[in-house]
């Protein structure tokens, strides 16, 4: 009877809990889903185990939290670039999700997306889109960990009828995976501008007696900020806080145009930051001042957003544009340090979640949700300094191995789950009848 | 007696003359090192050719320039990161060099530099670095090709004893080089900062008599600007101007804190612009208004600089950080939408060296240099629009083919010229002495 069901032994083991180091021959023993023992080298090569796999050239980290998402919008990369967010949205991403937003696009989307994400690192994702049942489904089949925010939203969707049939939808399904080991619902509220005052006190209440994860989109942009004051008197930010909604469960993603009183008030609520860089730089939302805020204490996880914002699912791409873009942000090239954006992509990521006591390190105990990258390609050489390498130096192409619940999902360099040529066919076919659409859509405005 | 030396077929292809193709069922033949013909497909399958290469799911462009590095400081990537400018300098970089600097090291540094470079895309390189001969015969081997501008200032390093030595033996060099098809050699007078105006109107002298390119390190940072106005009453480029080194054959690299007249400066003068985004993210230097610099007609290329400040050399990642940062920095969506940072890494490469006429665009007679990137990955799926997918999706990971004068020195994403492990095994070596007068360094820090 073996101890262990597997044995890794990296080159380099990076915990993130203790913080900044770097353990040479130490290896990580798996049973059941969780880390059962971290242990010298040659001890561990004692062990009876199932499997031990080596891992030459390889760090293994925690795996990676991408704390904001819409997988499925994969099926939209590439479809509306360098346009402002007004027309980003109006002329073509409402038009198209109105046209297409269906189970299967849902089921395909998802796949697509996860495909990309398991591949780049992440293990556990925190999604909000449409039909999230669809998702689930594809998160159950490709091992994925998620947190799906139901979205809540009062217009009329494919999905659902009104705010009413978001949250029932959205609550059956919190049922359904109440038992599942690794998938969690809470609620999406899209925004203080897209939800009214009377569904954002009513998840209010709701997420409280269920003791849920809230995520919303907040202060993505200065508009926004100054169309709620004009509209309701206040900023998002303190609009959420009278609604009850803002606390200890509460992400708010995006978060730029934040005045130091917008800072106080998430840290007095212990509210949460998703901090997503890449998409915001591309929509020229705007800054999250995430050294700033972490100056004041208050925790920020790091999210992809969207395939249609970003374009890349890559959290390793993301952790290095935050670094880069804190210190220039921050005016100052210590701030988001390597080892500062490491820990907001993993354990941020766990608190946000509220689930640091199982996830974001590796510490016995904990689920075994790992990453093995490797850093033998020339552009990681030297090795100075590993948590600076797998930053500043990455492509975002280093997974080599990802244990998600202690199952290895990559191996080697190939995803188990999914099967990627059957993907590519199905991302094809949809891009074929989408095209055709946006043609329509270009007629029409042409044609106006 | 075949017609041609290979003939490409690639899926997509993207000649960036004219602008804003992408050309299906069209294929490539090359001859003696240039470009001799594009053909439809079906004709160019008969063709007579010693190979023909069948490129499925991939987009052939032209090769990218990279105009702003320091190839063999990539012994320093990962040596000192997340510090302020002064202190990186002053503290690490610069007693480091002066305790390594030698042609064993550039040697080194060059190869593991230019294996990363070419790997990424890039097909020309302009470097700025000490022991430039070493540098050559790196890029001879390595089959890249490369405008060496080699360092004047006035201080005593490694290579040369003052501005005199370094103008002597850059000179010698470019002699060495003159008839050679790859390798051209600039002048490259650090800055207004760390160069006499006696050696900055030498220069600009000789530059001038030899037609040759300049480089120089300009308005990197809001402080060299000031310190400027304070030492000489001028801002640099208005110093520059003043000693005539400001015109068609100068490359200006960094070009942030810049104000109207500046830019105006820069547009009367025909000078080009090389923006390096990622580097003066990292350093918190500020951020080059490439938009508006396009906007007045001025000619801006994209560079790495090296990987003690970047930390990739990675062309493919550096459009996408321009494009995304210029939105921005611009305030605008649109900025630096993907066709226009693509042709900054081409086009605008090679206009800032004075070779638009033999490099930059697939057009007949014109050189071979070009790359094949597969966009078979999940995360390029699906595909919209193959400029926005390469701008924005790229992992920098996507070059299976490279062609620098018609030969192929990437195949099938596999590098032909140098030994890749060979590399590793330097730089480690390196890595090793390095880190070791890193420690005696601190321990003198810290026994002061």
């Amino acid at each position: 009877m073996p101890d262990f069901d597997s044995v890794l032994h990296p080159d380099f083991l990076i915990p993130m809990v203790p913080e900044r180091q770097i353990l040479k021959a130490h290896s990580v023993a798996l049973r059941d889903g969780r880390i059962a023992a971290i242990l010298p080298r040659e001890d561990a090569r004692l062990m009876m185990a199932v499997e031990h796999i080596d891992l030459p050239d390889c760090a293994l980290m925690p795996g990676l939290i991408n704390a904001h998402c819409h997988a499925s919008m994969s099926l939209f990369r590439g479809y509306a670039d360098d346009l402002p967010l007004a027309s980003w949205l109006q002329q073509y991403i409402w038009p198209s999700e109105t046209q297409f937003i269906s189970p299967d696009f849902i089921r395909d989307g998802s796949e697509l997306a996860i495909a990309d994400l398991i591949l780049g690192g992440t293990t556990t994702l925190i999604d909000q889109y449409f039909f999230p049942e669809m998702t689930a489904e594809a998160v159950d089949r490709s091992g994925l960990r998620a947190l799906l925010t139901f979205p809540v939203i009062d217009v009329e969707t494919a999905w659902a009828r009104d705010a009413e049939s978001c949250i029932n939808n959205g609550l059956a399904l919190r049922d359904r995976y109440r038992d599942h080991d690794r998938i969690d619902v809470g609620f999406g509220p899209h925004s203080t501008y897209m939800v009214s005052e009377q569904t954002l006190s009513r998840v209010a209440v709701l997420a409280d007696e269920l003791d849920a994860p809230i995520q919303i989109h907040l202060h993505e942009t200065r508009e926004e900020v100054l169309g709620s004051v004009e509209r309701t008197g206040m900023r998002p930010i303190d609009h959420l806080e009278q609604l009850g909604l803002l606390g200890p469960r509460t992400q708010c993603v995006h978060m730029t145009a934040l005045g130091d009183q917008d800072i106080e008030t998430i840290a007095t609520q212990g509210a949460h930051v998703v901090h997503c860089p890449k998409s915001n730089l591309k929509l020229g939302s705007g800054i999250c001042p995430a050294q700033r805020l972490l100056d004041q204490g208050i925790n920020v996880a790091l999210g992809t957003d969207g395939a249609a914002s970003n374009n890349r699912l890559n959290m390793l791409n993301e952790l290095q544009t935050a670094s880069l873009l804190g210190k220039t942000a921050h005016g100052d090239p210590r701030a988001l340090d390597a080892w500062t954006t490491l820990e907001m992509a993993t354990l941020g990521g766990a608190r946000a979640m509220g689930q640091q006591d199982r996830l974001g390190s590796i510490e016995v105990g904990k689920d075994a949700d790992m990453i093995a990258l490797d850093l033998s390609g020339v552009h990681h050489q030297p090795h100075y300094n590993l948590a600076s390498s797998i930053v500043y130096a990455n492509s975002g192409s280093e997974v080599a191995w990802s244990w998600i619940a202690g199952k290895a999902v990559v191996r080697s360099g190939q995803l188990c789950t999914l099967d990627l040529a059957e993907l590519r066919e199905r991302a094809a076919a949809w891009s074929a009848k989408i095209t055709d659409f946006r043609a329509t859509l270009e007629h029409s405005k042409h044609a106006n």
